[in-house]
């Protein structure tokens, strides 16, 4: 029995993490969520009594899922601008394939009053090897900028993520979202001195 | 009186973009955006007869505002990558004080099935600045990546005037929307070198 109590909840939790992130916390009801999850709206409260609490352990979850993923990279002590780039590329790339990740992130902007979880699983981390960076020859407070760099890459690939007009203006076919963080970076480090 | 109904109407078009920039398309309702706007749900329908009726409007108000600012900046003819950071510096200024840009920028991403219109205000003039940057003696390709990076700061810009968490992580006071754009765009056209 409880087995299968673990089995809904965590199936309730992938269902509503669905939702979240296809309609945003205040575009998602719990009744929309226990159609999705195939459950009675009695059945869905036992586990979580409303949508905040559901909204918490979507929110947890994905923050864990990233926090597991960002010590394993800052573990292996990379280099530490690579160390910024494969920051950047393991975000895209969770937020591509996980939807409590993916979840997560929009619910961190979107909920009145809330902190911003899932910002806290990797701003720490990317601080850390911003600094490493421009703790080198490199010139005084370049940090900030690429901090906040790294920020808009990863804002810019959930936004893209969500949005058809990423393919839209003429602009051709659009790659792999890791893969279009990849070109960037790549222009960012070998090519703009060329474009100037 | 004609010019009362296009007060109230310029009035309700306002009330509701603030609604829509703040709750998403999915948390805003007629009801919320007629006490927003001071007026019954009845004389609001007068104006705009359903939701997406005024989510239209919002939308090309927004398209509207913007193109006419991209128009502004690209009969300048101005060199071309000099072009691709002012565009992007022009979007986060509006993104930052224009409100119905704002709530047209986040319609464009979720309304269901509906065109994403605010990115066809100035996707194609950015394509075109990009592709005259990489016209010249630049490396081939590189067009398709400065699109995409353009395109993830004004993703960038949106997420973080929403999100809390831009300025939590301890990475320090965050400047305005314009200034980081600009820090980031001189880190990469001047200092990036130096960080490798």
């Amino acid at each position: 029995m409880q087995n299968r109590a673990v089995r809904t909840r965590g199936a309730v939790l992938v269902a509503a993490a669905e939702q979240f992130d296809r309609h945003g916390y205040g575009g998602t009801s719990l009744s929309r969520i226990s159609t999705a999850a195939d459950l009675s709206t009695g059945a869905l409260t036992f586990h979580f009594p409303t949508k905040d609490a559901l909204a918490d352990a979507v929110q947890w979850h994905g923050r864990h899922t990233t926090q597991l993923v960002v010590d394993g990279l800052t573990e292996l002590r990379p280099p530490p601008l690579r160390g910024v780039v494969d920051l950047t590329l393991a975000l895209a790339g969770l937020l591509e394939r996980d939807v409590t990740v993916r979840a997560a992130a929009r619910l961190s902007r979107e909920r009145p009053g809330c902190p911003a979880v899932w910002c806290t699983a990797w701003n720490p981390a990317l601080g850390r090897l911003a600094a490493r960076v421009t703790g080198g020859p490199s010139p005084a407070g370049a940090a900030g900028p690429l901090v906040a760099l790294a920020r808009h890459l990863v804002a810019g690939v959930e936004v893209h993520l969500r949005c058809a007009a990423g393919q839209e203006g003429g602009l051709g076919a659009s790659p792999g979202v890791q893969a279009e963080i990849e070109q960037i970076w790549s222009l960012l480090l070998h090519g703009m001195d060329l474009l100037k």
